[in-house]
């Protein structure tokens, strides 16, 4: 059976763990604040009191963070995962992290002996709760294929897109292509409303033809009732449009809308609508069009 | 039995009058062009003469063109619908042309006893050839009701969205959200290829998730492929932006990702490639990024 | 000595009339409101009571109207200038058009045997108050000559830039650099402000360099002080910037910030900074920044 | 006498350090390609063999670098500037580098006793060769002054801007502002050129109004001919946009459009322009608009 360290038991890391101890794995998971540990050790794991604990006789490490700084600390830091794992031992970073330091971090831990997967997630918390997240894998094809009982432990949809850092290069482009789609659908309903037409009946026929869409569909209904309860929150967007300016600059791709978007989901944040979900992107088109945007409603 | 005079028989309105034909109503169809009328005939359909021919004994007039100005002309223009119509008659314009303009039309239309439908459609030539075209009609709710039977013997999704001319508003949003979410599609790409990432698994793992599209489905083949055999045109896309951007300054709504959009459509354009599939968005991005633009490939 | 015909006596043309009956011309003035002849029938000019009766005995007809419509009515409207004019009369208008209106108004005229000059001018109420205006002028050079006395009482720079509609086009382009380089300084301020700069040695050593302009020089006071009595008014900038992006679009010219201006110029009207000196895009940076926008100062 | 050390004797650095000898310092220069040394030598100065040899007995240090991390290994890496200088030297930082970094190695320098200046230039290799340049400060107040005979022997425009990095905001600030003037410009030319109208002459009446700028100035030649020879490079704007953004995304200040003009700034070193000088962003509306792009032209 095999033994899984798993480091980060936040919203998303501690559903995930549960996960794979219900599946049968032993579990032994780590979080700086010890009581994030509870829910996995009433799922049968363990909780670490270290990194190196966790680490120590895994034979897969997990990683769920939130940013890059976050995950380069644990995996490459003094008494971090790198220095504590045995050689051979399988680590898969879920965290959304910037492809370079997913490509360096897999290098660097190739070095030490080790196997990195860069395994970003979509589909937020209900994903984690549910076991439904899809997961985007960068690194060797025999990795991915020796992680595979995990990941299906966790996720619905796993793909195997490339080598190192492309895992978090397609969860890029997936940000990427949500925020626009968010925006367009904020400035359709925007302009819908000016012009005095039945939202709900327009936004069925678009959702009907080409102009459908997950955002549209899940989305409808913030924008509707202008609740913006999270869902996925503005601020964190804005964390990983950072990472999708950044890594398209490096790569010499022009993102004339991105970059766009980019700055009106940063505006989003300088506002104070951080914490909202990020369909609040239609709170910017309102605030531009001087529309009347009223103050949202959790409760509808 | 209703007695359709159907105005404008090109590669949308053609079909639509035919399937009016072989659903049982008596259909007089006009064409500048006389020999546009022949596939209606052989559905049973006659060839009008002239607008006067078709829309005298007409209960309903069926009219689809390509703009504007067109359906003013052929509405209210000397000699046209609005002038040889009987009381009562029921007109359903099923062009794309401005908000405004419609709504002014149907003015006029009922100053002459008319009752007016502005009723555009989403779906393409392969919506009009199968029947399955999404309409969004404005105007009056009996009349909407009075037309029924007309819309379901040309399309599948048929929607009552408001007033006079807010059948226009709504094609005009829904042309508004399919560009912007093509170009956020041709930035990913550009973005995925870039970094050498695998772009059929990548697309698949983005389509499953809160990024997966309409467009996503069905124009990634085209992106993949670099062929942009149309399917909808850029240069018709770049005109119902520009109802797009006129509706919006009109009404005071800002769309600031949308004018950007509009410009790298009208960008296509001024480059050569109106001709092509709106699809081809993708070749701006790369002509920015100075990726390889290979030529157009029709033949995958 | 001259006789000139004078339609439209607002804030620009009034001062404009009375100049030229300063310099010797004799000048008939119409307005629709007669009280606005008042200055000009005290610089020893006279009060028309219609285009017609200002315009019969004129060997020049000058213009200086708000928008196009209005042109095209008062130049081609029945009992207009062209149906009042005697043959050879050089027409002048100052107004700010569509370049295609008045190709189109200067074919009109040319065909009643007028002679049509379009002359837009820049440099606002303090221009036209002290004769110090620029004006950028289109059409034939023979009529530019003749014209020269004219403009010389009224403007500074004057400069014959190519055919009809010509004036009009420059004066779009110096709207689209004006704006922009107002949306510039605008971001640059609210960037260092944020940084805690001190903003006047900032803009002093900016001004002195590359990054110098009218612009900074003119407007920096009105930044600083959040003080935005216009000057000129974001609402007649948000007409301009209509028309450059129309004739852009016409003209299948790009103008991927001009366009994106155009819309932060138009979010500036439709949150209510219409009246407010075109500086006040400096309140848009600072809205979508979250910046305190602290009440306009008009007594700094 | 004051005895400088002077590290970086590039394009800009050589000529600042000769006319820093020929005004009477006692200079000893260092690059790493030691030939570089060779004017100053011949204005009187001294070539040094390494960072510690120049900065040995140094009162003041002046670096001149390409970017940050150019500055960080000379100031704060081993054997570096701060290891090597006296207690109380003042250390002048002309580079241009990010504001944050700045700020930092301010901070390093006076844990050792220094004294940091941030004095970023513009002006270019002209103003460098003329002493000419404008030079805007952060720091103390007291080292400014202590600076001001090196500052006025190298610079024209000398400003004390703020505290440390506020020399480097305000040449941030610079960068933004002088890329969105040029875009502004060059999509006036290609509108002016589309519309047939005589470009020189339409130029002088721009550049003589609210239009008018250094830019218009100084850049209209280029673009008028398409002749590009730096000037100042792309690749280098390109870079100090960089900075631009990431200066204004930590401060949460939004730039719509700065954001933009990086992009584009950022396309013409993709497509290859980046060794032009930066009035090329004319060439990418150029290929927006499918404008024909003429060879650039350097013997114009």
């Amino acid at each position: 059976m095999t033994t899984i360290g798993f480091i980060g038991l936040g919203l998303m890391g501690s559903p995930m763990a549960v996960h794979l101890a219900e599946a049968g794995f032993t579990v032994a998971g780590y979080n700086r604040t010890p009581e994030k540990a509870e829910p996995l050790v009433a799922a049968g794991g363990r909780a670490a009191t270290s990194i190196a604990d966790a680490v120590r006789d895994a034979d897969v490490v997990a990683v769920m963070l939130p940013d890059s700084p976050d995950v380069r600390n644990v995996l490459a830091g003094d008494d971090g995962v790198f220095a504590n794992a045995k050689p051979g031992t399988l680590v898969i970073d879920f965290s959304s992290i910037r492809p370079d330091v997913a490509t360096e971090l897999a290098r660097q831990g190739a070095d030490q002996g080790l196997r990195i997967l860069d395994a970003p997630v979509s589909g937020g918390e209900a994903g984690a709760k549910n076991a439904t997240l899809s997961i985007m894998v960068g690194g060797a094809a025999a990795d991915f294929a020796a992680a595979r009982a995990v990941f299906d432990a966790v996720g619905k949809t796993v793909v195997h897109v490339g080598p190192s850092g492309a895992g978090q290069t397609v969860k890029a482009a997936n940000q990427l292509i949500v925020a626009t789609n968010i925006q367009a659908l904020a400035e359709a309903v925007v302009f819908l409303r000016a012009h005095g037409v039945d939202l709900d009946a327009a936004l069925d026929v678009l959702g009907g033809g080409l102009a459908g869409s997950a955002v549209l569909t899940q989305k409808r209904q913030n924008m509707r009732d202008g609740a913006f309860e999270p869902g996925f929150r503005v601020a964190l967007h804005h964390k990983d449009l950072g990472i999708v300016t950044a890594a398209s600059r490096e790569a010499g791709v022009i993102l004339p809308v991105g970059a766009l978007v980019a700055q009106l989901m940063a505006s989003a944040v300088a506002v104070g609508d951080g914490g909202l979900d990020h369909s609040a992107l239609l709170r910017g088109v309102e605030r531009l069009s001087g529309a009347p945007t009223p103050p949202e409603r959790k409760d509808s």
